[in-house]
């Protein structure tokens, strides 16, 4: 194991300030009005993040992953007579249509591959085919290759046919900028160490109140169930059970720097120089993101594999770890790649430092610059 | 806020040490080899933790609270046709049955009040009248009140019945000797943050491997599918979702520290010891703890109160709190009581400590020693 904490390009988790992970240098009583006055501080924060000026929506924390929240939103929002169409571009839409599947909801699927952006014009015309879909699915920003969706465009296809959009901004929020006025939805999902540079351990979702009043007895799962979270929180200040006193301690303290730095505007401009530094020195590398500059979000890039008989992700991932530096493997099905993440408490400097050590990574699997890169998409668009 | 770091008696969370909280100054990456090691670390010494010497039982962390992780050995290990049969004698038990039920699983209830242990021979007779019931639920130390349940009894019991038996084990295990040698049962379910001393935001399940086995894509809910969850984990060493890292971590050195301490015997004479100190104190203030002695685990300690006017659980626990130390409010429905816990990393001067704040709570409530106290339970077995 290496001594020196590691740069993390793996988000989440992320690379984390040491002022937030300090916060969790107390213990906190879960009943006490110290820590409820916590848990209300972040949920106005993240309220106000949504741009919610006529609080229509709550925030409902939730222990566990992301996929917890996503899950409990599905669970608690869509009537078990509903009917899910999820928008899948990457693994996490397919994940968000499995994970309706397995709690029994009905769920369609809208597929637009593993490059392509979400087309708003194929989402209206597959709510005005299937009359029984109530809700939308979709994920912002696709982390399976860092694709940002038309979020806008699709919101205004979905209201435009009456129906509700539920939305996964996990790996979006905080950094892009989310109106609900002019992204009308139910719920916007996102969790405690994504562009919010908290630690991970709870998720939260942004709920319109009215859609979560009307959720009683609905969830498929106690520990899933949102309008009991909701419904207590709004009775006690308190968590249902115990909470992660620490990730939620450590969260507060990353969302008061957060502001301090600028917010929202600050954080994309930060984000958005570290992808460019990244993209830049990957260029000289002689490597290529995967995807267009116009759909790319600086979160994370997918970047194309050297087609070189020595290519081998976990041998570049040790050899840049020693470095210091942790990359990600790339999840495509068709194409051989890998990612780095740009989000994080990291800087263009940073980014500049991953450069180096996967150009010295590649050097010593004796992989020369030029060398071409593997196959792009097979069926493009 | 106060600024110094209180005395939480509040199982859970509850007090941690700085060796624990220190280890949360890290950024780890789930993906990689140093993490997976903590992962499997941790997992290895829980099943020791509960003497699996034919090692048929994995350990498989769960992200959440404890709950969490009961939802999912249900959810998970009774079959959809099965039946569970829940011992309660408190809110713990009452929420395994709701959360059972919720599931869509079938669930009955045997109920024991709220002071009284739960009665093996009941078991055997209910169990003897209804052939339905597949599986037995059973709070080890029903944290409601303290009381311990006659563990082995009841898993004897069950198993000349051929049930399978899950146990919450969430506030006694590391404390209380647990072997599943004498102990039959198909889960024993606990987490991080209670005898085992780490930070809050996990649990896990201790589960026959046969078991799980055979318990593929049973689950009701994709985040609670601890099958899911368990073969990911063989499969990858990873958990399936972004684990809470920092939990983790803290985990792995809160049980490090507690091998160095002696583990088990040495954790249950330092509780005893707790206990012991709590209640003698109390005692010479006048109060006294609603549990026979024979009964009473040194997990968490139930008082009953001064019956005055002036009594008023919040206010005595604002001043107790002014003090440094956070209590813990009664949970029974028909006596007026509150609790004091005795695990976390504290020490009889501590517990003092505790005696003394309340005792000087009370005088700034103008309640005498020597005042009556609540009315027993009005329908005492």
């Amino acid at each position: 194991m290496s001594t020196r904490e590691p740069l993390l390009l793996t988000p989440g988790p992320l690379t984390t300030s040491l002022a937030t992970k300090m916060a969790m240098l107390r213990d906190w009583g879960s009943w006490d009005q110290d820590f409820n006055a916590l848990t209300a501080a972040i949920c106005a924060r993240l309220v106000r993040l949504i741009d919610d000026q006529s609080q229509s929506y709550a925030c409902v924390p939730l222990q566990g992953s992301g996929t917890f929240a996503v899950e409990a939103a599905i669970g608690t929002l869509v009537p078990r007579e509903g009917k899910l169409l999820v928008l899948v571009n990457g693994a996490y839409g397919k994940r968000m249509a499995r994970l309706t599947r397995i709690m029994g909801r009905a769920c369609s699927v809208l597929d637009f591959g593993e490059i392509d952006a979400v087309d708003p014009r194929r989402v209206d015309q597959a709510l005005a085919d299937d009359a029984a879909v109530t809700h939308v699915g979709i994920v912002h920003c696709e982390t399976s290759t860092g694709i940002l969706n038309p979020l806008e465009a699709v919101a205004a296809a979905v209201a435009g046919r009456g129906r509700g959009l539920i939305v996964d901004a996990m790996s979006s929020l905080g950094a892009l900028p989310l109106s609900v006025r002019t992204t009308p939805c139910e719920a916007v999902i996102a969790s405690s160490n994504k562009c919010l540079e908290g630690v991970p351990g709870m998720g939260f979702v942004l709920a319109r109140q009215e859609a979560l009043a009307g959720a009683a007895d609905r969830a498929h799962s106690l520990s899933m169930d949102l309008y009991d979270q909701w419904h207590y929180l709004k009775q006690t200040g308190q968590w249902r059970f115990t909470p992660p006193t620490h990730v939620v301690a450590a969260f507060a303290a990353a969302l008061q720097q957060y502001d301090a730095a600028g917010g929202q505007p600050a954080r994309l401009q930060r984000y958005r120089a570290n992808c460019q530094a990244l993209v830049q020195g990957l260029q000289a590398l002689g490597l290529r993101p995967l995807l267009a500059p116009a759909v790319q979000a600086p979160i994370i890039v997918t970047v194309h594999a050297p087609q070189h008989p020595n290519w081998n992700f976990s041998r570049l991932y040790e050899r840049v770890k020693a470095r210091g530096v942790i990359l990600y493997p790339g999840k495509l099905t068709t194409i051989e790649t890998f990612r780095v993440g740009c989000i994080g408490a990291i800087e263009p400097p940073d980014l500049e430092a991953a450069v180096h050590a996967i150009g010295a990574g590649l050097a010593e699997l004796q992989i020369p610059t030029g060398t071409p890169l593997a196959a792009s998409n097979p069926t493009p668009s």
